[in-house]
C-alpha cells in the first residue's frame, strides 16, 4: 500500500498554496536539484564530452523509457524518450500511416487541438485526410475507411476517458492501427499498452510524471510492429551504429530508431530523478486515491457553488485524475482563485480545470480549494477588471 | 577588441586539461550553474505553473532566437529554437520543398551523416530524392533539376568551408532554394545568412555556442519566405494562439511557426546563461585567433608528428574553425591522448579532430596538444590495447 504521506514528503511545494495544477505541469520532486546540478557541475563541467560514455548520457533516452514503461503496460525496451509529445506523435501517426493503405486518420473533436494539428498535416503528406468525431460517436466511425485511429486517452478538458481496450480492439479487428495519446494518464491511472494491443502510444512527462517545464516525451512502439518501421525522422540518435557515421541510414532495434538528435541531457536528469518516486508508489494505488479526492471536490464544489457545473464524467470510472466545472466567467474565475493561492487552470472557452495528483495533494487542499471556490463565487471575488486581463499562457 | 583573458574566465574548466573538443561539446561557463538552479528551485518549484508566463518561459524559444541571430547574420525575429537539429532541418527541409515543383534535393558526400538521412526521408516523402556528389563538385552540380541546396557550411570532419555567399547566389539565380547547416559555424565564425540570401539556416546550439548537452537548435527563416510556409510539423507552440486552444491550425507569425512543443526550459535556461559571453566577444576576432591558433597547430603537428597528414584546407579561408589530421591509427592515438590530458576526438574512419575555440583556449593548450601528440606518436604510446576498445561515443 502506497503511503502517501512518504510521497508528499518527496516533493517541494511552496507554503500556503493548494497546488491543483499538476495536470498540466508536476512540482519539483526534493531530489532533482541536485540531481541536475550534478549533471550540470560535474557530467558536463568536469567530465565533458567523456560524459556522454562516463557519465550514461547516452543511454538515458532508452533508460528512461524503461523507468516511464511499467507505469503504461509496457515490457522492457519498448519505450524511448526525447523531444516533445508533438514531434513523437508525429513520428508515430507516420509510422502507423506505413502499416495501412488507407490514409485516413480517425481522432475525435476534444482531442488536444495540436494532436488534431500534426495528425492533420500527417494525414495530409500522405495524401490522406483526418476525420474527427465526437467523442462518443468514435466507436461507430470505425470501419475499413479508416486506417489509423488516434487518440488521447483522457480528455484534456474535461477529462472523460476513453475505453482503451475496446476501442483497440475494435480498430484490430477492422485493420486499423492505433496510437495513443497518454498525456493525461501515464502516472496518472494504471494504462496497459501491451494489453490493449495498441500499437503507437506517446505522452509528455511533465504532467503526472513532474519531470520538469519541457521534459522529455516518451514513445512506445508494439515490439510486432516497431522492427518494421522504416522512420519518418532518421535522424542520426535512431541509427544502429550513430558513431560509424555511415553514409546511409540503418533503423536502430525497435523502437530506438524512433531517437532522433542528441537527448536533452539536462532535462532527463530532472525526469530521472522525479521518477523516483514511483519506488515508492503504486500507480493502483495512485489512481483510488485520485478518485477519492476527485469525489470530494465535487460533491463539496456542488453544495457549496451551484452556479458551477461539472463538466466531468460523474462516474468516475469514465474520468481521467482531473474534475472540470464550467462557468461562463471561467476565466475571471480562475484568477481569483489563483490570486488567493489555489492553483487550478483555465481552459478556453468556460472551462476551470483541477488535477487531482495524490502523489502529493490530500484532503486538506481539496478542502481549501472548495472553501476559496465558493468564497470567490458567493462575494463575485471574481468580478474584478484584474482577472480579466488575459495572460500568455492561461 | 576581445579581451581574450576575460572571456576565459567566463569558463569553468577543469585543471590540467587541454579541452580542444569544444566543437562537439561547449565546456560550461560560469554563469551556467545558477541560472539552471534558479529556473528549477525558484521558477519551477517556488512559482510553478505561473512561471510560464511570470518568468518569461513562454518567450524564450524567441527570445534565444534573437541573441543568436547576430552571430548568424539575422535579423531580430527571424530566428527561433527548440527541438534538435535533426528537428529543425526536418521542418526546413519540408519548408524548402514547398518553395519548389522540383522535389530533388542537393547535398555532399561530406554533409553530416544526419543531415543525409532526413533529407534523403523528407526528398523521398515529396515523391522526390537527394542527391549527393563531391564537396568540390557541388556548384557544378546545380542545375534546373535541383530544387533545394542543403549544405553544411563547415565539414564536421575536415573543417571544409563551402564558399555559402557564391553557392547561395548560383542557387538563387536557378531559382533552387537554400537550406544551410551552421552546425559548426554559429559561434566560431562570422556568418550573415541574410547578406548571402539564404532561405533558411539551422544549427545547434552545444557546440560553439556552449548551451550545453542536448541544448536546443536554431532555424533561421528569411523574413520574405517565412510568413508563406505551411509547416510540416504544425505543433501547438507554433500557433498564432496557443492558448486559444483552435480546432485548426493557424500559423504563428513567420520564424515563430517552426516552434513545435513545450520548449525545454531547463536547458534554455543554459543556453541563456551561455550566450552572455557574447555580450563581451566579437566574432569577428574570435575567428582571427582562431585561425592564429590553428596555424600555430598545423605548423607544430608538422614539425613534431610527420607521420599525421592534414587532413584539414591548409589555406585557413577555406576552413572553419577546427583542424583534423588522418592516421590508419587514429582511434587508438585519440585514445592515447585524451587519456594524457588532451581532449579532442575521432571521427571515423581516420580522423583527428581538434576544436579550435579562442575564447577559453589559447597557445598554452595548443603547445601541450602539440607536444602530448609528439610524445604519443614518438614513443608509440597508442599501441596499447586498451585504446583499441571502442567506447559507445567516439
Amino acid at each position: 500500500m502506497t503511503d502517501f504521506t512518504a510521497t508528499r514528503a518527496l516533493f517541494d511545494l511552496p507554503e500556503g498554496l493548494a497546488y491543483l495544477d499538476g495536470n498540466s505541469l508536476g512540482p519539483l520532486a526534493r531530489s532533482v536539484p541536485d540531481r541536475v546540478a550534478r549533471a550540470v557541475r560535474e557530467e558536463w563541467g568536469r567530465q565533458l564530452i567523456r560524459a556522454w560514455n562516463d557519465a550514461g548520457w547516452m543511454e538515458m533516452p532508452d533508460r528512461l523509457g524503461d523507468r516511464i514503461a511499467p507505469l503504461i503496460g509496457a515490457p522492457a525496451g519498448t519505450v524511448t524518450t526525447g523531444d516533445t509529445l508533438s514531434i513523437k506523435l508525429h513520428q508515430a501517426l507516420s509510422a502507423a500511416l506505413t502499416m495501412t493503405d488507407r490514409p485516413v486518420i480517425l481522432s475525435d473533436t476534444g482531442n488536444f487541438p495540436s494532436d488534431l494539428y500534426i495528425a492533420d498535416a500527417v494525414a495530409r503528406q500522405a495524401g490522406g485526410e483526418l476525420r474527427t468525431v465526437a467523442p462518443e460517436a468514435v466507436a461507430a466511425a470505425l470501419s475499413e475507411e479508416i486506417g489509423v485511429l488516434m487518440l488521447t486517452e483522457v480528455d484534456y478538458r474535461t477529462g472523460r476517458l476513453h475505453d482503451m481496450v475496446a476501442l483497440t480492439a475494435r480498430a484490430k479487428s477492422l485493420g486499423i492501427a492505433t496510437v495513443w495519446d497518454l498525456a493525461h494518464s501515464a502516472g496518472a491511472l494504471p494504462v496497459d499498452v501491451a494489453g490493449a494491443g495498441a500499437d503507437f502510444a506517446v505522452g509528455c512527462s511533465y504532467k503526472y510524471l513532474n519531470g520538469g517545464p519541457g521534459a522529455p516525451a516518451f514513445v512506445y512502439a508494439a515490439p510486432d510492429v516497431a522492427g518494421r518501421i522504416d522512420p519518418s525522422m532518421p535522424g542520426w540518435l535512431g541509427h544502429a551504429a550513430p558513431f560509424a557515421f555511415e553514409p546511409g541510414y540503418r533503423p536502430a532495434r525497435d523502437v530506438a530508431r524512433f531517437r532522433v538528435g542528441t537527448p536533452p541531457v539536462l532535462q532527463m536528469a530532472a525526469l530521472d530523478a522525479a521518477l523516483d518516486v514511483w519506488d515508492v508508489a503504486d500507480i493502483v494505488d495512485v489512481r483510488a486515491r485520485s478518485l477519492d479526492l476527485s469525489e470530494r471536490l465535487i460533491a463539496g464544489v456542488e453544495a457549496a457553488c451551484p452556479d458551477l457545473a461539472l463538466a466531468s464524467p460523474r462516474d468516475g470510472s469514465a474520468r481521467g485524475s482531473q474534475v472540470s466545472f464550467s462557468h461562463p466567467e471561467a476565466y475571471p474565475i480562475m484568477q481569483a482563485l489563483i490570486a488567493r493561492g489555489v492553483i487550478g487552470d483555465f481552459r478556453a472557452p468556460d472551462i476551470l480545470r483541477f488535477g487531482l495528483t495524490p502523489l502529493y495533494l490530500g484532503e486538506a487542499e481539496i478542502d481549501t480549494c472548495i472553501a476559496t471556490l465558493a468564497e470567490v463565487m458567493d462575494r463575485r471575488l471574481w468580478d474584478d477588471p484584474a482577472y480579466r486581463q488575459r495572460q500568455a499562457v492561461t
